[in-house]
């Protein structure tokens, strides 16, 4: 990941001139070929075709459903004067990071200059700003990235607190696949050290580079084409046990997506149940979601808990403000408050140093949030190309959002972003 | 097809011995290798995986979600004294068809001769039988395989009654990529009769066949792994536009899927529309189905209007329930009376005698329905391996079933279902 924004960013075509409507992208019966995006070239990953398959991976490629059980979905009220509030927030200016002096942007550019698809704000529970862009309505699902990733994290903490995780163990205690006998990267590494990425691991995840592990990792798990003579893993898991450590465990945060898969893969063994169905019974029925999610699996049916995840705006703007009420969502206590505390709070900002970018200095990482601690104590969920969960305790305020920025590390967009929200925050918070 | 179920009817271990749950099918962390239910070795259509895999296919394949909309699911009620009920007709015995004088076979024994995955009765618009079998539960999809077409047939008439879709018109008046100039199969056929599937198209369709043209159809359609080197069509158009005449359109009746293909093209033409999205606005959103469907897209996108939808058992109930009320569904009018009663009364039994199977002698095809034309009036949508919505209107009952039955063709479970689902309605009828 580079760790300077302006030196990474070259010249791609705007926003507004990338509208997958007006490039009219999968339109027609059939496409014509140059409209079409289909997997078997990794066009569902190429900008700005990608302005159309973030919203529709499940045509692409296998998924399995994350049900959101039976019953009406839970409120989400609308703040009155919604048009009023709207028109406020698209004019409030903020300054970009590493900007030049005096340089202002505003909200309504902001959502342009990061490739905003969608986003959803709710101050004290009532959404305040919502917007569709491009493909996007309420009800469509979009890829959430690694914001699956938090997903993941708070439900291993939740079973950490529940006693039916110890995080002291090491993994192959619940994964003996993973042990020393395979001479595998997790056989000494602790379970709490994979929940905060503390992992040493010889896995490179430079979006940019187009040998970077990561690109073996999503072709074990089916998500891009396979070469002809393919001879590589052919399931997350078959990936996971041929990696090998690389420098020490516990001590700085490396962000590795693999940690998370193994993560997911403890869960699902010491539940007994697909990682679906486990975070179907948790989140989404309990929050009393408005969609089933659909979730990507490989071929053995291992949903993608790294980055698999497809909601729709609201559910994770539900679970977002869940999580700033302490883990309760309409009166009622879904996540247990101690896991929402312990995200909040136990972050090693000495660990982030590391391995933090620099967009977030002073930051942490805790069961797979991002912490600001920022003024605020705002802390987030973060995907590549521009998704997020993020809240801010302190102003009340939730923001969702879905993008499909070129550029995949949020470093690129995060000047454009972070203090875009804080602003927002800063002026729900004096309003 | 084979014309004599009792000499195509190999020994298959029974249903009871084929319980997906007890096989364990994907059931593990991973599966282990001899538990996999995987597209690339062709083993999603393996009896007896196809009893986990019918229940999961977007797990396997890439889909399309048919969107339910908002609001809560339209009621379904449940009889009082169900359990009475289900204990009754249990017990209802019935002669299946060629049997030896003097056979006689229970509902309860019915099912698993059917190798049922799921079956719901209703009377009079409540639920009077209703049992999950194997990996189903109410909330679970499961492959509708020919059902579909009832579907797609329905909202082509939907469209004549409209005048939106002239039937009387050729079919490249509106898909010119199937005109002369192509050589194509339907160059010279009626809408009409393409609804009908009265259509010479040189087309095989015998599934105990492994060289018959569905196969290439499916693999076009991106349904069954393609060979090294393949070169044939990569999507449903494509495989559409290669297939030529053979024999007269207007005249016989002869099933091949392509026809609906071919009218699932045309519903798109003209609607502009996505199938999916059509069918969601049409059918879905009104009939306030309880789960969003999925349905089976090509490498285009192209929804498979021959055979992917995959519903809910309940969803399926709704959209029976609703053709018996003459189109409405909770004195709510979603489908054009006209448009039910042209389904009903316009099928021709002359042009049926020369592809009707031998179990329904004297029924017609109309619309992509099947007519028994027996005293009751029945009339039926019906998919390989067992699915069904069952439709009698003298006794106002309506049969939703799955199945997963290792032979395809419904000649081969005819004999223990028809039967069956008479006696029931006798049953009903003089209850």
């Amino acid at each position: 990941m580079s760790t300077d924004p302006a030196a990474a960013k070259p010249a791609f075509p705007a926003a507004a001139d990338t509208d997958p409507h007006a490039l009219g992208w999968m339109q027609g019966a059939p496409p014509p070929a140059e409209r079409l995006v289909c997997k078997d070239d990794n066009s569902h990953f190429a900008f700005p075709r990608t302005r159309w398959s973030f919203a529709n991976m499940r045509q692409l490629l296998p998924t399995t459903g994350i049900w959101r059980g039976e019953g009406p979905p839970g409120a989400l009220p609308t703040a009155t004067h919604i048009e009023r509030l709207h028109s406020e927030i698209d004019d409030l200016a903020f300054t970009p990071l590493n900007a030049a002096p005096g340089t202002r942007m505003t909200w309504a550019e902001s959502l342009h200059a990061n490739y905003t698809d969608a986003i959803c704000v709710l101050h004290r529970g009532r959404r305040v700003y919502e917007r569709y862009l491009g493909v996007m309505k309420p009800h469509q699902l979009h890829m959430s990235m690694s914001v699956t990733k938090s997903y993941t994290g708070l439900l291993a903490q939740w079973l950490v607190h529940e006693g039916v995780l110890d995080q002291t163990r090491r993994v192959p205690h619940y994964l003996p696949e993973l042990g020393a006998g395979s001479g595998g990267a997790w056989a000494e590494a602790s379970v709490r050290d994979v929940m905060d990425m503390r992992i040493g691991v010889a896995y490179s995840e430079d979006y940019a580079d187009p040998a970077a592990h990561i690109w073996e990792h999503a072709r074990a798990g089916g998500l891009f084409p396979r070469p002809p003579g393919y001879d590589g893993a052919t399931s997350f898991y078959r990936y996971l046990v041929k990696l090998r450590q690389e420098g020490p465990h516990g001590a700085g945060f490396h962000y590795k997506t693999v940690n998370t898969d193994v993560l997911g893969w403890i869960i699902r063994r010491v539940t007994g149940q697909a990682f679906g169905e486990h975070l179907s019974e948790r989140l989404w029925q309990p929050l009393a979601c408005e969609q089933d999610a659909a979730m990507l699996v490989d071929a053995e049916g291992t949903e993608f808990a790294g980055g698999g995840l497809n909601p729709c705006l609201r559910d994770m703007a539900r679970f977002g403000e869940a999580l700033r009420c302490g883990g309760a969502l309409a009166g009622r206590q879904v996540v247990p408050e101690a896991v929402v505390h312990d995200i909040r709070h136990h972050g090693s900002t000495e660990a982030f140093k590391t391995g933090g970018p620099p967009t977030l200095p002073g930051g942490a990482y805790r069961n797979m949030w991002w912490l600001t601690n920022n003024e605020h104590g705002a802390y987030a969920a973060r995907g590549v190309h521009g998704q997020a969960i993020y809240i801010d305790p302190a102003a009340e305020m939730v923001i969702a959002r879905f993008g499909s920025h070129p550029l995949a590390a949020n470093v690129h967009f995060d000047p454009t972003s972070l203090p875009a929200f804080h602003a927002l925050a800063r002026h729900l918070r004096g309003g």
